[in-house]
């Protein structure tokens, strides 16, 4: 058992996520904690509330950040949308598309699923065909921006397939939110939930999620209640409701929401477009840096994401080796997950992370490290 | 939507958790996000999982801080160990009892209640009742310390009987955990959840969490898989089963992680029993304060938890704006739970906040608002 304080380095987070926090957001975070039923903590809850309809593009009333990490707002919007015997279709181009299948058995649902090759975007005509032969599905769900791969995929033609096919599209944007463009009502998405500690450059913990009112109509007509307390977002809307008066369900984490709240204003003076142009930018020095040292990438250039980047570990180097190497200055990067265990390095560039030094600092460490 | 930063003040939070968080414990949640598979956080890891045996006093392996709020580690316990069908004691005696309840009937046990008087004990005797003609219950469940009324049960004797009758214990101690005596291995309780909020005087969102190996036994004899996959222990212990090598499960809340550890370095420079007798002398004098005001408390004196105290609103008084007028003055109390709303107020006296300049300043302010 240690007894000692305990003092992280300050890193470069260039891996999947957590992305860097800044100063600013890091000291909100440690403002003096208050009630959660405080009158002055429920208008702040509004005031995050809005901002999260600001950040997701919608004016879903039910928005609110899940008291957990991104894995809890995942389940937690399977678990309300889904009951047992339901069909659901899943794309599963990757490790997140691989969970959306796990959790769903796990619920009971009927899956099916539409395989495509980690590394590639989600087929859209595969899709319109699953739902064509599956006319009983009641949800579409897709990951946007798999982490595990790189990967991006069309969400607005996916939640028109849905809707077309009178589906429930259900859409993981952990790791696009922020950084690529995300329009939950331009689109139509159903349900859409995401995490903090990607591009939203936040401590991990919360989970942003939207929830369309057909998403809500459909929570309202359950035959049975979720089998989650925790999760029931009936229960937890009584809570986050907004408008006055807020009922007890659990204790929101009071600081860590702070810190929420004070990375979208953050995010919110740059400007979302700002944003996403800037991870655009910092993606094409990436590129040009990883080319310069002869390595290349996992996904088609057109299928890229600009925050996630797979890149091929070269024939003959040790790859656990270079990460040790670069962590010892500094730069964390990702492994590979699943199948590309071994075969693909994860660089992040998200959120704070995304500058044009972390490019320069990850080129001059991997140039080393290589050489 | 607020464009303008969150600066709350500072209270002096008095009210059934959260409790105040000290500089150094908020100060130590604003050090720098690192990885959750750095291997420099995955050694913290294994000093907080340490520190936490410590705290439970047990040697328990399956120890870990759940990443969610006090009702996510209940939810995970409950989930975990339960299966559909299985028969549970559990004994209600205020809103936690209740909320067990609900959350077991959602799971599809076959649920037994042994009802109290909200403010009083769990009657050891009426359960010993219950369990002798349900021999088929495999778990008895109850609260340490009922948040919502202040009462103190015999987890000792409670523990026993549940062994004597082949169940497994599974105790809340939410608010108990750091203020009062709990000794998971002394008593053979095979399951526990906790908060960071109450006691241990930590923002809220985490849910530190203890299995016996007959729990971890039960849970690997399952014959369905934990419905909830971000819950279920088999995979969590995947990242947080110590020893070397973590395998990803969710992305850990990092600096929450920070600060729970922190609390705990904190607790343990104190020391358990110094944090057991502060408690006790504080309550003495919230004890002899209330009275000086002509204040009853709403549980006997032998089955009162120091650390959360009901105390009655007398006839004619307007709770509400006495609460108001305390808030006014910084003060947080807490208002009276189901049944027993508007009749009582809850006064905490938890980790921090259990000073003798807590009980004076309350002292004054209750003073004046009654006059």
């Amino acid at each position: 058992m240690s007894n000692q304080g305990f003092y992280p380095p300050q890193r470069l987070l260039m891996g999947p996520g957590p992305s860097n926090v800044s100063r600013r957001v890091l000291e909100a975070t440690a403002r003096p904690t208050i009630g959660h039923l405080d009158p002055l903590f429920v208008d702040f809850m509004d005031a995050t509330k809005g901002l999260l309809q600001w950040l997701f593009r919608t004016d879903n009333a039910l928005t609110l950040p899940v008291s957990g990490p991104g894995t809890a707002g995942m389940e937690a919007c399977f678990a309300n949308l889904l009951e047992p015997g339901d069909e659901i279709v899943i794309c599963r181009n990757g490790a997140f598309g691989q969970r959306m299948v796990e959790m769903s058995e796990r619920m009971g649902a009927r899956v099916v699923v539409v395989d495509q090759d980690w590394g590639r975007a989600v087929d859209v005509d595969a899709v319109e065909a699953a739902l064509s032969v599956h006319p009983d599905a009641r949800i579409l769900a897709f990951v946007h921006a798999e982490t595990s791969t790189g990967a991006r995929s069309d969400a607005r033609a996916l939640a028109r397939l849905a809707r077309e096919h009178d589906c429930l599209s259900l859409m993981d944007c952990v790791t696009s939110l922020g950084g690529i463009p995300v329009e939950l009502d331009a689109w139509e998405v159903d349900a859409a939930y995401a995490g903090t500690q990607k591009c939203l450059s936040c401590p991990p913990g919360l989970s942003p999620v939207s929830l369309s009112e057909r998403a809500a109509a459909r929570i309202r007509a359950r035959e049975k209640p979720v089998q989650s307390w925790f999760m029931d977002f009936s229960l937890v809307m009584s809570y986050w409701g907004g408008g006055g008066k807020r009922a007890y369900h659990h204790t929101a984490p009071v600081n860590a929401l702070y810190g929420l709240h004070e990375a979208l204003l953050v995010l919110q003076e740059e400007g979302l477009e700002a944003s996403w142009a800037r991870h655009e930018r910092v993606h094409g020095e990436l590129v040009a840096a990883m080319e310069d040292l002869g390595l290349a990438f996992l996904v088609p250039a057109d299928e890229r994401l600009p925050q996630l980047n797979t890149v091929k570990v070269p024939e003959g180097v040790d790859k656990a080796a270079v990460r040790a190497q670069l962590l010892d200055e500094g730069i964390e990067i990702g492994a590979g997950l699943g199948p590309l265990a071994g075969k693909v390095w994860r660089v992040g560039l998200m959120g704070e992370s995304a500058r044009s030094e972390s490019v320069a600092r990850l080129h001059r460490g991997l140039r080393q490290a290589l050489s």
